[in-house]
């Protein structure tokens, strides 16, 4: 069990991270906090920007002018020069690593850095406007835990660092940016945080164990999804005088968000497929020139996601053709299905029996939500390694991504307790 | 003035083909009873089938079992074998010339063969039945003059060989099969029947002169047009099982369908488009593996025209992409805008101007429909040729393709008068 | 177990119902046969036609000419005239039924008669030609073993009636026609033949048994779906002069064919659409004034069906609004989801491991087709009673609906065997 | 011909006006102006805001913010508080009336005062900029000549002023705000300010007629047109875990955008329709609430337009229906087709024949624009008053609506001679 002053200081960073709301590859000043105090830990080596992420492989990060403006925002509010330096133009991610005298496996937790796009309430309902650490910022809040996570991920660091005798092998901590929208994880497998990983433990707070004390040592059910943004470039004209030099952008995406919608469906699962966002145009009498399509696809499995993505670009890239409008498709996020390893799966249920405080354990619980941490687990079970999704109980006033929601506190030294028990089987199995 | 003999014997073969209607490309009996009178006559050289039509440049013509059926009826109907077999597959087209002695123009005359897929009235308000002349076929009429107007082609030649010592140059009489649908033009230029013509004359009983005794010595606004058959061919598949599995032909022609109306029109001018026909598929649980669209488009000039017609196609392409489904395009017919050469509608109004019985003469009259004669008179001009489409008045108990169509048989004789004054004046600008 | 002579004549009845096939509505001569055999039988009273059929809840039945035609050809081989009479338009249907001495409770089974539009190989791999039972008539074949099926059930009467001192209660069974296409159900259901069932018996040979001595006592996943045509109903137009004037069926449909696959999916499970025939128009210059759209909506559950199938005809009535056309929606068919009842299961598997030959026995197998005996199932249990839909194992050559389709004979009494060990536990759990 | 110093205020008046260029409905400073001049003037009657606007039919007026920053910002340019009040709410029409001594007729001259949303060049090849009478505020300019109509209208009032002996009868001049987008006519109509008229005199430079000294007496073929923006309200709902409960505004809107494109057309003339703008939607998994479409269709005719408008909101209705998603349309403009009275016209003529400087006389001339003076011009029109349109030439470096658009100074003195030479026609016709 972590020591007291460690389970003050989770839940201290936890606080300060909730008052820093940063979007993600925006967390800058989040992101600078956990690189300093990781610095100051025993035996870390700190790995972070284009160290840990390779930039082309960045999916949506915001526009320039977006990122200067957070980076002034993080500084002024206290974030350490030297690091947000470190984190140009959104590379946010950090790694620690601890290589131990004794040889021993490669294992790797994930932790999320970032938080939503919601207005945190002014409610004396909600404690963390009641107890003083609501968010600063407004039209930001961390509302799905990784304010949780992320000082999870530092008080299990301070912990190894201060029984580094104990440990074997190699442990690395992933931060990772920009979870929401599944856009951070790509970069960080490019880079190749998890090349070499033998057992991956990626987890969340709550989800379908709604109470202290249960535990869930995987997931199943995760859709695999796949988000893209559609740029259809056509002509304009003048839409009475000589509408046939137009080149028709709008009616190129209205078609597209249509005929996606119609995509033919895979027999072997389920799928989705939206057109969440169109603009188009600008005067009733302008053949309209441009268009931007906003959409996503998922599936049951990363087989049928595969199937719905690549059957969305057949179907907009023939939308262009038909108004011979040009069309780029970026990637805006990916995350597959997810698959947790059966060994995996039985090691956490023996350190979660282990671990006091935990009281109810599933093998798997669902989670209809979609996590890109399956792209890390699919590189660490691509080269033969072991990964799961594991999810730590806790009380929730309201679900997540919801205004009012809030967790319980003590989950956070329960789930590191659990980290630390997996760690030690992890190593029992390949030294003991 | 044609004589009183010629005038009762093209009344005669206007009812005989009149009782004996046959439709595009299966006028087997027609043909041959054109063929054989003309053989009789004086100086007449005659060429069919193959000599006057290129059978790779048919359009849409009917299925061989069809074919078979038509040259049996004709068979039995009265008609020359030597010449059924002639036309064999179609290829109904007939061409007759004289070369004179002196020296001359190429001038040429067209006239159209086919009848139309309407039931005949049985109703003494019908004057063909009320004196035993209608049609002895169900389903099919002479609804648009096209049995007058090849009788008027008959009694033009018949004219011509009785009195060949006043002629020079070159007369050729071309007997067109399939006007309707705008199908039978195309395989005759591309047989070179007009390649030397220096005066093209064509020309219809009625439409905008309702009445004996007008003229138009030329026409404006037919309209361009394209049909096309797209084939569509996809892959069947368990609509509930294994939809994935599908390539669905009815979901790409109905996208095809519905995106031809929106196609963008052109600011110059009058288009249309029409999806006219759809069929797909077989039962509810089965994705479509095939589909056939048939469709048209217009023009107000053959450039718009055109215009339509490539971007109909890239529409039918594209559409079949999106499903991932092959198409092939058949054009089923082509006809182009009307352009009547402003020295050929002089010509006619001189003509016209001295022959007895006109007593109303317009420059030009428009017509809203479409004819392959334009293909001609392109052909025509292209080569530095003139051409006119003149209208001969009749009066009409009801408009052309309904079922009440009649005309006045008086109007045929005066067209003859007509053509044969064109013809002296044709002579006389070269010769003269 | 049930005599050899009941064996041999089973197999006897399967082969001239096999070399008989008849399609939905249309099982003259099998129900003929059917309904002669049961009048036979001691204590057995039959009821047929609008007896056991509402004909105002027929789906989807033939043309009048075609039943016409399907009668001559049931008389012409060897059909009751007697029977057939009182099949009077395709009202098929047939209920044996036996009230025993002793009170009991209302035990029913249900067979289904009809053949389904396919071919039968004339090849000897193919047993049924190999030794001379193959199909008479071309263009159709048992191929799902409705045959067999409807064997089993006059061999189980026959059983009934040689032993009827052994039974209490009601014991009733339903020859339903027109299973292919899910059409025959809802007028038995409407004519009340399970009004008072306390337990219902649904069954198929093979399927997802596929060897003899297998048996599922329940099914799972079978989706409920409901066919439609929609006729629309537009006016035609000259496509190029009075387009104005038309209202597009063609284009109605066809939107309605495409919107029907853009619907919005349920979150709750899967579900499928399938437009699966388009027939609209007539020429590519004249707007089309009538189209067909055949149709259908699937879901794994009968909610999920339900939602798909009212969002279904919205769109449908919303794309005729579109074009200003009118539209008529018919059902085709219609099924439920499947729900076993858990006594009901129990009580199957005690009666198959009491009857020899079983050899492996599954609660619940899964099956992804559709059958409209879930519509007798939903309406016993909607007041009460208990129902399961189970299968009797067979080797299969190849699958259902595949030509090649043949079945295990011995599966049939091995059936009969497993019916008789029912009933005699439902029997056993009321008055025992 | 009118006075030097009239000639040179015309000049001043328009470069004022091109300085200060205003959009529809928020020429405060421009109708201040306009209003004080007037108010100046012998005889003049002036009236403004609601007394020559009725609010409820104002067309796509701007947001109150945006009225509010104009007011602003004509105050802070000099424009008269007085006035700027009374034009509240962007009532910017301003009507000038004088009722003469003796009785006669009443005439009315309609002249223009918005400008457009482009950017003036700085470019020393641009007069105006060259010249120092640029436009003061970005992002605007009188690039189609309203500066210029509006100083005629100002000087036809002076010289009415300095010369109101010499008339009879009544003249109005009605300055117009709004013509760019056809919105600012159909208030002025509703509020009755031609009601009355007999003589109706609506005017633009240039257009067909290219250079100084030609006069169009009328104009053919302008286009009637209707705009509109259609605003769908549905539900939001996650695209992955409860589509079914989602109602799809982006899916309604882009069906709307796409069927609007496939709207049949009218035999009887040119139509045209656009859909211009689409904005829909926030996330890739969010089910889209809201969607605004903006479209417009355009007719050969009055008729045409109408058949084109009802039809396209028929086809919004339903695409709405079909998504069970409500809908509001609201007109953004209107103006009709063009018919100019031969009578008008003929007088024009003469006037015109009387005026130094015209050289070259059409009777008409074609524009394929869109003017709401044609509301103007029908409702007079509809009471047996009479109407024109007619064009007063002038050289132009670029046309119009593009930035280097200048015009030929001295065409507004010529105009204004040309008005004056109408009105005495007008009064001599009825008083002479």
């Amino acid at each position: 069990m972590i020591s007291p002053d460690i389970q003050r200081q989770v839940i201290s960073w936890r606080r300060d991270f909730h008052q820093h709301p940063e979007l993600g590859f925006l967390e800058y000043r989040t992101a600078a906090r956990v690189a300093a105090e990781l610095t100051r830990l025993r035996g870390c080596t700190v790995k972070v920007g284009s160290e840990v992420m390779r930039p082309a492989m960045v999916l949506d990060s915001p526009a320039p002018d977006v990122h200067a403006q957070a980076r002034r925002e993080a500084l002024a509010n206290g974030a350490d020069a030297y690091w947000v330096e470190r984190f140009a133009d959104g590379l946010t991610g950090v790694v620690a690593e601890w290589t131990f005298a004794r040889p021993g496996p490669v294992v790797a937790f994930r932790f999320d850095l970032d938080a939503l796009p919601i207005d945190e309430p002014s409610d004396a309902a909600h404690a963390p406007y009641r107890e003083g650490f609501s968010a600063k910022y407004s039209g930001r809040m961390h509302a799905c835990g990784h304010d949780a996570h992320t000082a999870m991920g530092l008080g299990l660091a301070t912990a190894l660092a201060q029984s580094s005798d104990d440990w074997c092998g190699t442990v690395r901590l992933i931060f990772q940016p920009a979870e929401e929208g599944c856009r951070g994880a790509k970069s960080m497998v490019a880079a190749g945080v998890v090349d070499d990983v033998d057992w991956l433990i990626c987890s969340h707070l709550g989800v379908a164990t709604k109470r202290l004390g249960q535990v869930a040592c995987g997931t199943t059910g995760m859709l695999a999804t796949s988000k893209f943004a559609a740029r259809f470039s056509g002509r304009a004209a003048h839409a009475a005088v000589e509408p046939e030099l137009g080149r028709n952008a709008l009616l190129a995406a209205s078609t597209a968000a249509l005929q996606l919608h119609a995509l033919p469906r895979h027999g072997a699962g389920e799928s989705r497929v939206n057109a969440g966002q169109l603009i188009s145009g600008t005067a009733t009498n302008v053949i309209a020139s441009h268009a931007v399509l906003r959409f996503e696809v998922r599936g049951e499995t990363t087989d049928i996601n595969r199937y719905m993505a690549e059957a969305a670009q057949r179907v907009v890239r023939s939308a262009a053709a038909m108004y011979d409008v040009s069309v780029e498709i970026e990637v805006l996020a990916e995350a597959l299905g997810v698959r947790c390893d059966p060994e995996m799966i039985a090691l956490v249920r023996q350190a979660a029996m282990a671990t006091g405080g935990i009281d109810e354990i599933f093998d798997t619980l669902p989670d209809t939500g979609s996590d890109d941490a399956t792209l890390l687990m699919d590189a660490v079970q691509a080269r033969g390694g072991r990964a799961t999704y594991l999810l730590v109980g806790t009380s929730m006033i309201a679900g997540h991504h919801r205004d009012q929601f809030d967790l319980d506190e003590a989950s956070m030294s329960l789930g590191i307790d659990l980290f630390l028990n997996i760690l030690r089987r992890t190593t029992h199995l390949v030294s003991g």
